[in-house]
């Protein structure tokens, strides 16, 4: 394996691997109401029922995040065991879905939390462990579930509340990424781990206000650090903004001369149809970013109709006990640069 | 900078480092309770007031880490925005002490959540950065506090609840780690992260018992890995498996031909006196094994008094959720093997 060209330019914080690291298998499984969604016929499973067969909210998450591993292992045809590291994450308090999703496998397991941006995160960690040559292989799983977030983080589903225009759909839906030195159809060229960014918003039912400042700042950082802008990628893919935090992202960029109107797509656009599925200001949580990515991003990029995308999964860090002692909600973003071979 | 040469013998989970990490520069913070501990000199820092000044438990204890992080970096002399990552993570729910802790220093940052283990894992994380040539200085940073863990696990302090003598006392404190590749005096020569081992234990006041199986899996597949024996560790350091864990650990290392018990420490057992402090059995959070990491661990390990140590920091995967919904409560341990240099 040749050395790794670390790219430190200008003293920021994006990363160039010298070779990129390859996507060789993905999956994507989602609930009924995802997959009755715009992006519904490309998903790999979906669920007749959210709750997976399982007695609990928690436990379907746990189910979906097992069975995408599955699936994305089963499509590389890669025993579980031959993953040396797993990355995973969700939204859930000490990130339970995950813990209990994947003890079966039995894989040397790093956990992560991101908020609704641990798909980035666990990309970019997993690329990192191919990439420095300390795995052959690597996994990189993380989930949402509705249900399960509505009651970590706002009301059981049974209250019945009501959500404000600006408040977002968490996804009901998990994606598993395998990662390698070579082999597969797209690759790792490069990443823009994130910071966290507080502009002091504290409204928990407007998450992409929340987070479109620590997207501005990713985005602007990767620009920045590769000496790109907008005209570079094919796309410039956010995770969860939806249409609120759309709208300030592109106002945000546009001020510091950027403009990406013309590139952006947000997976929590994408997901649902604004119309007819009553999900207000789009999809949200680690499972939104992570199936849109399996489901519609890799291929288009397998099949050479993008390029060069930057994919760039946003999350809200918040618990209950820091928003009802009157923290702020700061935002976090990590970008991964993903590009057709 | 050398390729790595990445050892996957026998397809298990450790890494050997061609380069071995330093550990340029560690500081541990601590609560008044720990500060009156047999360890109570070596701390850098003890707050009289295990509030830290702030309003809340959960403030006082993104104060330890924000102060924790400052006091490492400066005793290596280090700006913090020289730090090309941060590692961080504690236990409550989404991570917000270091979440609030942390976005201050506005580094590039990766959340973690491995329990009582996230230590272990952030320094193996922050390992491979450094030597996987992505960072000059990485930082892992972890913290634990009393009264924040006893109301997201528990019961808040104001109860007054009863503990079982198999109970541990959550630490207040953090302990924060600066990593690169040159300099300092003690080495990351490798590391064994750490599976999720799911025994069934269902004991939330017994975390000893629920994590002392995952602590052999790891100490198990290190020696395997390393073709190493007892013999060849001054000290084997578990993080929190108190007393309870210790005699369990000792037990099930014993069935499988290994004797432990002249060469094992635990942190959680170290850092407080058994007879005056009432801590039942001993220690625990992701604090402890960092403030002991710092203050004992490593002192001993620049002086050459020790020369090589197998760091295991050991986590319980639970939520009050899966707890309450009748879910066991596995365990993960992420073995670090520090060296004298």
């Amino acid at each position: 394996m040749e050395n790794m060209a670390v790219d430190q330019r200008k003293g920021l914080q994006s990363l160039e691997f010298a070779d990129p690291v390859s996507i060789i298998s993905s999956a994507s499984i989602v609930g009924p109401k995802e997959g009755e969604g715009p992006l519904g016929e490309y998903f790999d499973l979906i669920s007749p029922d959210a709750g997976m067969g399982e007695e609990n909210w928690e436990k379907a998450e746990s189910a979906l995040q097992r069975e995408a591993l599955q699936v994305a292992a089963g499509k590389a045809r890669l025993p579980l065991k031959r993953i040396r590291y797993l990355f995973g994450g969700d939204l859930l308090a000490q990130i339970c879905a995950t813990s209990f999703g994947n003890e079966e496998s039995s894989l040397p397991f790093f956990g992560l939390y991101g908020a609704c941006s641990t798909c980035g995160e666990a990309l970019t960690l997993g690329a990192m462990a191919v990439a420095g040559g300390f795995a052959d292989y690597a996994a990189a799983v993380t989930s949402s579930h509705f249900g399960s977030a509505e009651k970590e983080f706002r009301f059981p589903l049974a209250y019945g509340n009501q959500r404000p225009l600006s408040a977002t759909w968490t996804v009901t839906g998990s994606g598993a990424f395998l990662l390698a030195a070579q082999g597969g159809y797209v690759k790792i060229a490069g990443v823009t781990p994130g910071k966290i960014v507080d502009m002091g918003i504290k409204d928990n039912m407007n998450m992409g206000a929340c987070m479109a400042p620590a997207a501005c700042d990713t985005i602007l950082r990767n620009f920045l650090d590769f000496n790109r802008g907008p005209e570079d990628y094919d796309r410039i893919i956010t995770g969860d903004l939806g249409y609120v935090g759309q709208e300030i992202l592109i106002q945000l960029l546009r001020e510091r001369g950027f403009d990406l109107s013309e590139r952006h797509l947000d997976c929590g656009i994408e997901i649902y149809d604004r119309e007819s599925q009553d999900t207000h200001a789009g999809g949200s949580g680690c499972g939104c970013s992570a199936v849109v990515l399996s489901a519609m991003i890799l291929p288009k990029l397998r099949k050479g109709i993008w390029k060069r995308v930057l994919f760039v999964p946003t999350g809200a860090l918040l618990s209950k006990v820091s928003f009802n002692e009157g923290q702020a909600i700061p935002g976090i973003a990590h970008g991964v640069i993903l590009e057709h071979s």
